[in-house]
């Protein structure tokens, strides 16, 4: 996207900085974090928050501490969902997963150190310049990665192994699992900028059908995939023809709340471009 | 000790409302949280955060939420180290432990909602009453449990399972594992009651040397038991003698700082208890 390297680049420097902090000088798991963290993803959920902060009028600066504790919860999430107990991945983004580098109970406790650590980010960086911001965005980051977000999503996904879910549970747990911290990243973006709470709210609604958008189109390109191995999505088992509508929908929602946002022909391109993302 | 089990039943009350909260009517994610929560462990660690809230002139009520937290976030601490990748165990207090009744990956997952909502705790807590106080409640937290705490402590006693430790490390390890959510206790409580910084830090240290003291009587109490299994502990590398006096001296500068706290009776007998306890 556009001018999104530049933002990237800002949070790269502040997740370093935090890294190097948590070298404790005496065990390696300062290490596992570090290798964890710079796997190199996309950095498509910080950079949104940092987008919104901007967009609503805030700095890109005072949106750092909560883009990196996001980014930190993501990672935390992949490295305990690559564990043999759970997927039993050996490669990520094409290096070696968490656990086959630094062993399976070191991988468990760096991923419980990422994400106790991204609620340090949030008390260190707003402790001085906004208590009350910094408390609220630990309440939205609980809920969005909590029992009725994230961790309760991945708990779904585990459940539909033995249990074949129906296609509106598919899309709850999708929402749970994957689009509840793309809400996150928008309402804490409109938090961050201190927006009334009703744009707080439109941006959150943006940001889920935006990472409903997201998941939907991970389903479709991973599709052929995905019904080789027999894995249960919302793609395998509706088809292509049924999911690429509902990502339609999905993307249509997304560009009607974009619509009520500052600055929202960026989000409205943002939507097209996960549409027709290629990975 | 005495007149704790009002304490106890109060933070046993704050334990279930919240527990209730975290049915997401979807998994049974929900119940194996109040599972891992309700297996009734003593509760020293918040009742001792409740009693120094209380020596400073706060209010129990208000110190809640702060212990409910700590109370989490030692639970998860256990689920994880039960894993099978960690310590492998199938019982705790005499009940399964929540792995072996929910499995393994269900367990991870349950850890890991613990500790994130550990921090929702803090978050709904004091958002209202007071942000500064509940912000700093998380610096705090995550000091005690990241990387400088007891995951940076946890992932010692691994690495120290194929690098035999010397003594030194050996404590140092001891400090993080399980004296940091001690220091947290008397920490938090210092701060829950708006104490000067002077008397937050004199807290801390109590804390920590009770903590310390904890963790070497349990070394004694099962020194046998470890020696046989091999296990590599203080006592178990260096004896009882040793271990003994180690332990009478943490407690005399545990009784050496509660001398300098409000209620200094009550903090010098718990530390006595702790000496002489039988499990």
């Amino acid at each position: 996207m556009d001018t999104s390297n530049a933002y990237i680049a800002q949070l790269e420097r502040e997740l370093s900085a935090q890294m190097n902090k948590l070298d404790n000088g005496f065990t390696n798991i300062g290490k596992a974090l570090q290798y964890a963290v710079e796997s190199g993803g996309k950095r498509i959920r910080p950079t949104l928050l940092m987008r919104v902060c901007e967009a609503f009028g805030g700095s890109v600066e005072g949106a750092l501490p909560a883009a990196a504790a996001l980014e930190m919860v993501h990672t935390f999430s992949l490295v305990h969902d690559d564990l043999p107990c759970m997927d039993d991945d050996d490669y990520r983004r094409g290096k070696v997963t968490c656990h086959r580098m630094f062993g399976e109970a070191a991988a468990l406790l760096a991923g419980d150190a990422l994400v106790i650590h991204a609620f340090g980010s949030l008390a260190d960086g707003y402790i001085n310049s906004s208590p009350k911001v910094g408390l609220r965005l630990v309440a939205e980051l609980t809920e969005a990665a909590g029992v009725h977000g994230m961790t309760g999503g991945q708990d779904a996904d585990l459940l539909f192994m033995s249990k074949k879910p129906d296609s509106r549970d598919l899309i709850k747990m999708y929402v749970m699992k994957t689009a509840a911290l793309f809400r996150f990243a928008c309402r804490a973006g409109a938090v961050c900028a201190e927006a009334d709470e009703e744009s707080v709210d439109t941006a959150g609604l943006y940001g889920e059908r935006l990472g409903l958008a997201f998941q939907l189109t991970d389903d479709l390109l991973d599709l052929g995939q995905d019904e080789s191995v027999g894995k249960v999505t919302f793609a395998t088992i509706n088809g292509f023809d049924v999911t690429k509508f509902l990502l339609q929908e999905a993307v249509a929602h997304a560009k009607g709340f974009a619509a009520k946002l500052p600055d929202s022909d960026y989000f409205i391109r943002l939507a097209e471009f996960i549409e027709n993302r290629k990975k």
